[in-house]
């Protein structure tokens, strides 16, 4: 909070020099076992991450339902669900960060591929396992209760009434935007040489930020700022008015 | 988030070996004082652990009943009862993972054995310390109010009504998945040597992974990723359909 | 989580002898500026402490009271109360850790005196500091709004209708106990010589164990582990009924 | 928790020499890009601080208006509206802590500036940069939406009835004083120099603290500790009793 860092002398023999960019394609990598490991821990995570949240946006509307159950307060409320949205987050960024990188999210992996993080080919591949798995765990969501899952929408994105499309577009575009810029500053490279405990932290401001962003766009658009997870929904729900929403909030 | 955590040249020298797995059967252990303190590390942990989420869940449902209360928003919400389970386990892992490990859960110890990481006696002996903790604890929570803990079904896993058994089981499954992962990524020794502050820091991540589990499955079985919870309700609440359920559910 | 912590073999070399016992009467503690500007440390922390839980319990109170206000979901809950204590329990023992040790409890003073940790003269100097900071703290929230102070019960703890002495008094007796056992653990000696960082990170436990604690016992006696925030509020509060409970409350 | 930090000798050698004072005017400063560069993070730290907060703010009031929603329970209650506070200061104090010291606050600047940690034109500049971040923050809210910004009352800070400015005013003072001790207290040098880790983990209770005076005084007057909040919001509304409020609150 002050700006005298750099007069902790101790760390200032640890100088950082910037890693060369990320080639774009990078034959290399398609040989090595931790590339494949690192698709299999994306999959994973998004497919736990979808499973959790729509679990849980689930179980708050049938708890909630006025028709089943005559207690409008039984529910974790919109705070559970962003809870739970930032809370899987925290804990999957933490378990797969040493492994694949943590990203779990198509916009940060497209971010970290402009920023020259990863190559062409890894990012291309991260957002293929991400979208699979965000499939999956909708799948298996929709498999235990599907009349549960179709009654109450599915966890699928769509706009509140009172607000257009270009208000639902602007409200995901700073929303990612929230995001992305977190997961930049929490790994930035220069602040890992100064202080080096940094990229164990990270992942809870990362977790955090995902929490905030949803207490606020939750009632706007139900809060899509990972796309896998938008599409995920999309594709296992499947109706309409989802997938022009879809469209629109992914174009970022 | 990103893949250049190798860059760091400061802890390129600490390099790991992964120590030989544990015995089966180590008769040494038992003559050590250490070992002992251990088992009653466990014994205090699942106590504490049951008699706060416990006495949680009953004064939820007490100060909620509309019989007694008519307020319907008194209480602490589910999202309260997720915060005590997921809130106990931080802060007992953080205070019994340097005498005994901090396992608490009979599934977590089981995890371990088969990653052989703990040796089978002890391994065995921490559940039977697990399991009389959590008898005592739920025992504990009833000698304050009996007919409170009746009334409100004692804090023991059942169905609810909407899902079959089979449902059930998938949710206690992933559930149980989604803690065993956090915990083997958290404590991964590979990862202890690259960051060496990571063992200070998993118990927050894996106490995040029991609160957002709870999130999501409390609307449907209550719950009962942890044997020991579910044996220890059941043990004392004993009624039939808890038992028959919890068949199912401890079957993994 | 698992036992292999020794095999870090970076920390093995920093031995760790225990410090001796503090002296029962340290003479040479009242002439140094420290132990003074650790007492005035303790008076403010428990000032604050007092101040803003007491102000959140009455400000859920007033945005509750079907009275003024139709919604009856308008307050923060007794889930925001909990945090209340253990946010500021975690903001303060951060903040003073360095200064008094960041005691703010007297029940913890106690503690640590019988373990040896402090001197006599410091542990009795710190209880009146703390005794004093409590009754200032409640005496301002009066002092803001004497009327709603005194139709909503100062913040004062009793019993819930349905629970005799000695369950209030069994419940206090665990709280306060599950507290110092998180201060012991997170504070060990021998654990910082293993890994150096806890220190830093101790409060954070420490806070969530006060916020679990209050989760679990607020149906119950309002949960008074902190004998300083029971007597102030009494105090400042003085009726009767308040009295009679806090003599057993704070008889641990 | 204990007084015996100095025995941890391995921290003894790194002895801290207080950093000199800064100078009052440093013309070098304005030659720098790094200056600029803080100001710019400044700047985006306060617009996205006001941007999540105040939606968050205003969607708790569209979801549980009683004439748009049956349901009083929807929104995310006092509760979740303290948790955006304090959940984005501790995210943004972590994103800008390495490049602008991570103030957001112009209460935080000026007491900095007062213990001469930062110069009087950074200081100037810094709070300027935060005021028009805070009104471009609230204005792109009023975009999305001007009718429900408008219908909600902005976001901005008002007395609750039953509060009269005085106690309006004390509740500011101590709140801005908890906010101000927790800053001082976590970047602390002397701390630094003993444990090193403590500037990294310093905006979790800086957040926490924001979180705490929310929960406490939100029933009061609305919170306003951060003068740059309640500026940007008492602009872009600009109703007569918002700004009389205004200047009381502000005054400190």
């Amino acid at each position: 909070m002050t700006k005298d860092v750099p007069e902790q002398g101790s760390f200032s023999a640890k100088d950082y020099h910037d890693p060369p960019p990320a080639p774009l394609i990078d034959p290399g990598e398609l040989t090595k076992w931790s590339f494949y490991r690192a698709l299999i821990a994306e999959f994973i995570a998004t497919l736990l991450f979808l499973y959790i949240t729509v679990l849980t946006v689930i179980g708050y509307k049938s708890t909630t339902d006025p028709k089943l159950n005559a207690d409008p307060c039984g529910g974790v409320g919109i705070l559970g669900i962003a809870w739970a949205f930032g809370g899987m987050i925290f804990v999957l960024v933490y378990c797969t960060a040493g492994i694949s990188g943590g990203h779990i999210n198509p916009a940060v992996t497209f971010g970290l591929f402009l920023a020259r993080k990863v190559s062409l080919i890894r990012a291309f591949m991260y957002m293929v396992a991400q979208c699979l798995g965000a499939i999956c765990g909708v799948g298996l969501v929709k498999a235990f209760n599907k009349s549960l899952y179709n009654r109450y929408g599915g966890g699928a994105n769509s706009l509140a009434e009172g607000y257009n499309k270009g208000t639902g577009l602007g409200a995901e575009i700073i929303g990612t935007f929230v995001l992305v810029y977190t997961v930049f500053s929490a790994t930035d490279p220069k602040r890992s040489a100064r202080d080096s405990h940094v990229p164990v932290l990270a992942p809870l401001p990362i977790g955090f930020a995902v929490f905030m962003v949803h207490l606020a766009t939750i009632p706007i658009t139900g809060t899509g700022i990972n796309p896998a997870r938008s599409l995920g929904a999309a594709v296992i729900y499947n109706k309409e008015k989802i997938w022009d929403d879809q469209v629109h909030f992914n174009s970022i």
